[in-house]
């Protein structure tokens, strides 16, 4: 399967006192990628819901009924480690594709790969990766990942 | 004329502690949305190519012709105000719709108009105004606006 | 009495692609003063600690004992209102110094007033006002400024 | 020797909507270290005047005579590699203690060791890694390490 895409014009501020894309801003590119899979194939408020527990499970009506509301975890993500190569700078004009796909798909965790490419000339601008725990928030320990979470994730993991 | 507008997810980082959008953030979006003005109307690479210099004017051949690559001034639109009403707050979650239109374009400034409502369920969440000066940004002195800048912007202007 | 002065070293992802300092830092500067303020009067934790309810108010031992820790509130100061004057640009090597005073201690509401002044060569780089409600973040409703929340602010009230 | 320390209250606008500081930051203060660490040992503009090409090296009364203004390099130190693992999670009100070292300082790369500590009570947050190129800006290529950078960070090398 090929990876999910995000394409994000470099921003007016997003360039640091050297002219180029600050580099901690290439990890919130990543992150926003992540954000905009779960907007793309569940919808908008999906991973807030998915954080605060305010909403039914995602993985249909079955899910739904299985899960009371007041029992929904509050699932989030935090990094345990990230690392990204930068082999070009990016600049405030130029947009950004970020391909998003899953080298491994855990227990209780889940690494992600990230390449930032810019589109025109199209040019490889960094690779990077992300290792996040599954957390239940209310309680801040990794939980086995959800099904209605691996459901939205699966068709990303590299062969 | 209907203003212009951006749609803009909340971010993941956009909130604060409170957990509501951090109201800098506000300007921020309404930065976003002069940017998202440019790449629509001009194209992606518009707006930095106006203040690098390094692109003809946008304002057709004939302008082209008159403005020799060397001379090309680099035109900056900094703010000397900015103002904002908070209506209501921004979560996670919420997408933002923020609306630009143009109070008065002035000799050498132009008074920009932002509204930013939640799309759904629909609320305004903020208004402000933004001045900016026209400058040339070699010489950091404030310049007429260039034709081809109000050429862009002209439609914008409330009765 | 003199306003509270933070001092803040503009960073180098501060700037914009113009070079000079993003203006919506400015208001972000406004906010770090703010905090600066609860720090340097009370303590590192001062701040979180109203926000998140999990400290006993800092008017002293008696009002800590007229306050359960089960029934204090979380209190916040979300913006209603925030206005600022661009004078000079700022620039990375620059140091802001932001003061801070009160121009009214309402009911419900505060308004704060903030210049920034680059350090050196002393120049005054921006001037704005801030409207914060007072409000009780359980229920996100305005409430009356508590006792030990005048009692950090009181003598920064301009005559 | 010691590492170079930089304290940093975690702020307001830190935190991502889970409550934590968002990742991304982590590297943002890994570069606000770097940034204290000129300060602290040249000056306020010692880091803007390298990048800038606009003051004479800092390595003494020699070395200024040696390069005439016109001449200056512009020096940056562009990320190439950036790591880092998250051990505990930061929050509003906690201070980062940012200890900085170099673990390899190479021709023309210098490989730079951060750890991040919350202050009270004492916890490592977060350790990383990031390999900077060193680079004349004016033609994005990399260059040897100027001497008068090397005697500012030559301490640092960890044994």
């Amino acid at each position: 399967m090929p990876p999910f895409v995000a394409r994000l014009p470099v921003r007016f501020s997003d360039v640091d006192h050297a002219g180029i894309v600050y580099y901690p801003r290439f990890f919130h590119y990543f992150h926003v990628a992540f954000e905009e899979l779960w907007r793309a194939r569940v919808g908008a408020r999906a991973y807030s819901d998915l954080i605060d527990g305010t909403a039914p499970p995602f993985g249909g009506a079955a899910g739904r009924a299985q899960v009371p509301a007041g029992e929904r975890e509050r699932i989030g993500f935090p990094a345990v480690r990230a690392e990204c190569d930068f082999k070009a700078p990016l600049r405030f004009g130029d947009t950004a594709e970020i391909a998003l796909s899953i080298t491994r798909l855990g227990g209780k965790s889940i690494t992600f790969r990230y390449r930032v490419f810019r589109a025109e000339p199209r040019q490889l601008a960094a690779e990077g990766a992300v290792v996040c725990a599954v957390v239940d928030l209310a309680r801040f320990v990794a939980v086995a990942i959800p099904e209605h979470v691996t459901a939205v994730l699966q068709d990303l993991v590299e062969p």
